[in-house]
């Protein structure tokens, strides 16, 4: 068998045989339109001129990346590092309440941790400038508030667990100021990082129009943060079969992985965009139906909590379909020799999460090497002793080696 | 000043000058109707016989706590111990979303933990007969489902932190068993404590009709755990007159201490329930217009999280107005020198909790002795030399202090 899918509110596919009506979106962005926090280039030089005047935060690497994010509008209905009720309501809730009593999801806390001696030199000041790890002036905070990071309660609420070796926690949040400073962001220009991968980093808004561009009556989108192996290929073509027997003509696919931090661990993101490039060029998935981009947002590793920022910020990308495996954002228990999450946890937890009902969540089978048929199927527990499973942490060890060579 | 009161969707009071019409209730239970699971007499003693035949779960004192709560509804919708599916939102989103896709609020995991051997031996029946802590047949677990219990996880998502020392987790949590059991309870006879304290045990429907028979058109809720001290009476004379001056015409106050689990160093419900009878008796509150009566509700002691479940299950006995004040359902940290929880996160995490919308929160100002007036007052921070503060504190040292003399 193989991928399950329920829908869920799903717009009818196009069946008629004149043109069809193409929307300019198959997914309404949370918060009705997708969030743009990037100055027009008119406004720019004197926006700078007065970020000057401005006392300064200084931005670390990862807080660059949450900058990225929120202006490209990844978090939208979100307009800038979260103040207080925002921050309350994504610990407790994983969501937020708009004006209108509707509901969107917000399951990570998206902030900016500033320490005593930058609290103190913000002083009464509403604004602040926000400075880059280089000393470049990167953005304005307006009308901020500051609140206290209380960073035992953040962790033990974001990853269910207050064990030492959480890699977010290690890298961000230990480190972090005790304070939190939330307000609305004003980016001076957009963020790139001259990596020769900037031509990856497609914004949702830039999404939206491809997907419009080629007529796709269908979005799914695949995150992943490990480089693609045959299974995923399986399961990605199979999907849009589905798609495509459903009655949706021009299901296409966001191969979408995550830019942002990751665990000195996992494979390096330059390593797996060389790897997602070459698999459409083998042709294992149609360049046609792919688009592949860079999802810029840092990694969490909080299992059942970030899967829903996975897909929420896929639904303001546009995509109307989210693929979900075993245990998403996952990873070892950090002192126990288990999964710190439960492994069915996150597509159970996706499909009950407020604000993402308007998503379709498509939960999909492990694929294995199938020793009968001499090729990678999805596996059947009924010959369970036919299937070689050829993880994705095998082919990541063999990328790891590839990365230290060189190659 | 005294008591803020910003109604969301509040009934308007009724102000013709003829008959008022009163409803059945002033606010819908959770899910339309109070869950009421104690079988009815009739039914009884063939329900025993079958449970005789099933295989047993044996309860502790705080399970039986719970089965009380659940079978007389404070915990509508639910009509049993939690499935997973509602674990998992309660764990992750403080509420459940029904069929029709309204949302009810549910912060506190309400769950039945077992061990493996007694796991063994449910096998693969179905349902199972609950064994009170003295071998009696309590109830009926119907349609149930064996999860796992995930303790760190459970901990850490609903305390918001894993340190040692909190009291319902030592007591409950850790020696707990590594499942959980879910299902639909059938409660054999009503569950009554003989402590000379089951009178003021009213169940939901019981405080609802007694709401209608005393014409109640508003009822204002205050949750405590600790002796009534002057300045709680104040607030709550206060909040009364407020009420008339909106226009209501008979508000009464549900006073209702908890009465289930409590840590070692809490004064005890024998004492309380005294020591309320005795404001009473005394005409500090008027026993016209106040109902005390026991919430058999367990403490967490889990703040912002717990305050929501004790707002919760007022709202199905009828309240439709809920007092909540500093650090609702805090406690110190268990190994630091601080407050577990911000003081004011308890009544900001209240206004924005999903569920309960229609609930009207009364956030109360601390009273404390004004050394000018020489009485009780609300506290005015612009002659904040001039007041005295007998906390809760004080006054709980001096009854435990009686307590201890047997007075």
């Amino acid at each position: 068998m193989s991928v399950t899918i329920k829908p869920r509110r799903m717009q009818a596919p196009v069946q008629s045989s004149s043109t069809p009506v193409i929307k300019s979106s198959l997914i309404e962005p949370d918060g009705g339109v997708v969030v743009d926090l990037v100055l027009p280039e008119s406004e720019r030089e004197a926006k700078t001129a007065e970020a000057e005047s401005m006392p300064k935060v200084r931005l670390t690497k990862i807080d660059m990346e949450w900058v990225h994010v929120i202006s490209e509008g990844w978090a939208s209905p979100l307009k800038g590092f979260m103040r207080e009720d925002e921050y309350l309501q994504s610990l407790h809730f994983n969501s937020l309440r708009m004006k209108d009593g509707s509901i969107v999801n917000m399951s990570l806390p998206i902030v900016l941790a500033i320490d005593d001696e930058t609290k103190e030199g913000i002083g009464s000041s509403s604004d602040v400038g926000l400075v880059g790890p280089d000393g470049d002036l990167i953005a304005i905070l307006r009308s901020i508030q500051i609140y206290k990071h209380n960073k035992e309660e953040r962790i033990a609420r974001t990853w269910g667990t207050s064990a030492p070796g959480l890699p977010y926690v290690e890298e961000v949040v230990t480190p972090a100021g005790n304070w939190l400073i939330g307000g609305d962001l004003e980016v001076l220009k957009p963020i790139k990082y001259n990596d020769g991968l900037d031509h990856y980093r497609i914004s949702p808004k830039q999404l939206r129009k491809e997907f419009d561009k080629r007529k796709a009556d269908a979005v799914f989108a695949f995150q992943l943060r490990n480089p693609v192996h045959n299974g995923h290929a399986l399961l990605m073509n199979d999907t849009r079969r589905r798609l495509l027997e459903m009655g949706f003509r021009n299901p296409i696919l966001l191969l979408h992985p995550l830019g942002g931090f990751t665990k000195a661990d996992d494979v390096p993101l330059n390593v797996r965009m060389e790897q997602h490039s070459k698999v459409l060029e083998d042709g294992v998935l149609d360049p046609e139906t792919t688009i592949v981009a860079i999802f810029p947002s840092p990694m969490h590793y909080a299992g059942p909590t970030e899967v829903q920022w996975h897909a929420k910020a896929r639904i303001n990308a546009g995509a109307n379909f989210y693929i979900v495996g075993r245990d998403p954002a996952g990873m070892g228990h950090p002192t126990e020799k288990r999964d710190l999450y439960d492994p069915d946890h996150g597509k159970k937890v996706l499909s009950m999460a407020p604000g993402l009902e308007k998503l379709n969540i498509l939960p999909f089978h492990v694929a294995a090497y199938d020793t009968v048929a001499k090729k990678m199927a999805f596996f059947d527990p009924s010959r369970a002793k036919d299937f070689l499973f050829i993880s994705g942490t095998k082919v990541l060890l063999q990328m790891r080696t590839y990365a230290r060579n060189g190659e």
